[in-house]
């Protein structure tokens, strides 16, 4: 009886994000839309339903850290290292063009050097998943565009990662040059000895059984996430860093396969927490003002010519179209974008305002790109639908999530 | 930052779980053992390391559900129709005598009909998983006595819902004859609606597409298993005999194994929290006096003698060495015991002290039977190792859960 209330909130919230992931998928639109205007709805903005508590924002949380998981389980080194110079500098100029714009469009806002580097953040992520569906749904995962697009984004994971840990390296420093180094040199050694032990640990456990018995990989990999991402914070880093790295660290276990397709259950039950729960934070009113309205349509625009210049210069080798379609296909924030926003919110970097801005400007990229992407894809000639290669990324938007 | 601390939490509870289920596998006891003492060890009788908190306990709240679930998947109606008179006489029997044992035992201890009642019911249940961890180890599958077993203590699992489910009416009705009707008419109602209308929407359900996508069987055998919960709360019942029907109805649909596989993960990472809180909530202060080890003697007696008896009495047609098979077979409470002891002190019908003493009887019962079961079964001829017929109730032991 004592938790009559709490499953009641649990139930609204789950049943909610898969109405509304169902209504998205109706739409043609990717389901983590659905699932975050559904949490609008819910939320303070509308129908105040739902309001963050302790145990939303702990399974938000743990939702968060297992998606970041899953993506870095898609991102192991050795196909980073073979997606060639395209993939690599379509990746880098995604990232680099749209953090710069970004940084120079708030750089006056007044709000310190923090505020702008956190929301510049928020501008690099491209969301894999959600273009992957698209590119799946029209046949076009065979095509060279599509490999780019995936490879790139991809690294754009990693790059946004590595550049979240910078910023929050700086945020942690003070103005003195000692409490500005001892963040990076304490951020710099997680990664280091992760990186270097990592490897090993892992390695060590793909000797062990199968199934998922009490010391099976998919326990392992469960306890390193939880374990790197309480790391992570405890050195001044996001959570979501430590369980990206997890994740990656376990791409290469023999057994990632599987262990990808032991979370998805956890992914559908506990994501739409996230997703849920950020939709609800966000805040209608922030918006309501001509002011704000104008800012945020000033940010979907940037986000937008940002990613077609950066993704789009560095594929102009390709030609127009094909630049074109790898300039869009790298817009979606999605749920990368969502996370680095809630990341910077938690850290006190970002305002209450801010945060919805950006929440909003990730979900207008994401509606917005799949049918531009459509329209252009339909132009391009090609074969029979084709299989998804790794099926990964396709598996984690069939979990509803993406 | 904000979630560090409970991040840290949620690692050290599911690491230690699953480190106490391996230390329990290689003592060659049942994983749920190894939960519930690491439970013991992290509570407040010994490390404190935890408490209960609202997350711990809702976590722990949705992992006995979805664990009644799983336990209601494997207890197809047709496949309870099926044992015949031997396998129900068993479970009938083996439930009445401890019921009126324990209820003889403390209906003097001046605690009221309701504890009487209430503890009576944990004295009621038989953990299938664990017995059939046993059978399957020791290659006894195969046996009539191993059959027998697996059918009658499904059955019990029923009947143990079905009198919780007129122990909680009682319980929820005051003196007046009005006041005792209207919980048995509202949980009835609640029962015979769910009966009624629950297989039309699963059969109309079971037309949906596979996957674990937005509309998928799995999803909506989670909301299902939510709502009822949520329903049975509601109407003055356990959630987890809501979440037990919901896994029934579930039993015959066509994608039962492939739900029950789906929700293993959820399994693996939720039931650590119910079984370490569980034994972080025993005190053992509260049986330190000479007084209160006698009474949890007596009870764990009393649980042992009145199965062997209940059960062994209704198996007595098959012979003397038979009649002990089964009679040990039915004895390990395990997890069931332990979630009815849980119901109970949430409704407040059970004292501190009389839920540790439960819990303590449960955990006892669950490690002595199987050795006992082991020794009995290594003087009784058979054929090569068999595999389980349906696999699911190993399959939730390899998860770590009983």
């Amino acid at each position: 009886m004592t938790h009559a209330s709490e499953l009641v909130v649990l139930l609204v919230v789950f049943a909610g994000a898969h109405l509304g992931a169902a209504a998205a998928r109706i739409a043609k639109l990717p389901s983590v839309v659905g699932e975050l205007l559904i949490g609008v709805l819910l939320g303070s903005s509308c129908l105040g339903w739902i309001q963050p508590s302790t145990v939303l924002n702990t399974l938000s949380t743990i939702g968060a850290t297992f998606l970041l998981f899953t993506v870095g389980l898609e991102s192991p080194l050795k196909r980073l290292l073979s997606v060639g110079k395209l993939g690599s500098s379509v990746a880098v100029f995604g990232v680099i063009v749209p953090f710069i714009a970004a940084y120079l469009l708030v750089r006056s806002n007044g709000a310190g050097t923090t505020n702008h580097l956190y929301i510049a953040c928020c501008f690099i992520a491209t969301s894999a998943g959600i273009t992957a569906r698209v590119l799946h749904d029209e046949g076009a995962l065979g095509l060279l565009e599509s490999k780019v697009i995936l490879a790139a984004a991809v690294i754009d994971d990693v790059l946004a990662m590595l550049i979240l840990v910078g910023v929050s390296a700086l945020a942690a420093g003070g103005a003195s040059p000692m409490a500005l180094i001892l963040p990076f040199a304490e951020a710099g050694l997680f990664l280091t000895l992760t990186i270097a032990v990592g490897p090993l640990i892992v390695k060590r456990l793909s000797r062990s059984n199968t199934g998922i018995g009490p010391l099976s990989p998919f326990v392992m990999a469960m306890v390193l996430c939880l374990g790197l991402a309480v790391t992570a914070e405890m050195t001044g880093l996001a959570a979501i860093v430590g369980a990206f790295l997890a994740g990656m660290l376990f791409a290469d276990h023999p057994q990632s396969k599987e262990i990808e397709k032991q979370v998805q259950p956890l992914l559908v039950f506990l994501t739409p927490f996230f997703f849920v729960l950020t939709g609800a934070m966000v805040d209608l009113r922030s918006i309501s003002s001509i002011q704000a309205a104008l800012l945020l349509v000033i940010y979907v625009v940037v986000a937008v010519v940002s990613k077609l210049v950066g993704s789009g210069f560095a594929a102009a080798p390709l030609g127009v179209r094909s630049a074109m379609i790898i300039g869009v296909g790298m817009v979606p924030r999605g749920e990368v974008g969502v996370i680095i926003a809630g990341s910077a919110l938690a850290a006190g970097a970002i305002q209450q305002k801010d945060y919805s801005l950006l929440v909003l400007m990730s979900i207008i990229t994401t509606i917005i790109a799949p049918p531009a992407l459509r329209i252009l894809l339909q132009s391009v000639p090609r074969g029979p639908k084709s299989e998804l290669p790794s099926g990964s990324l396709v598996a984690v938007d069939e979990a509803g999530l993406t």
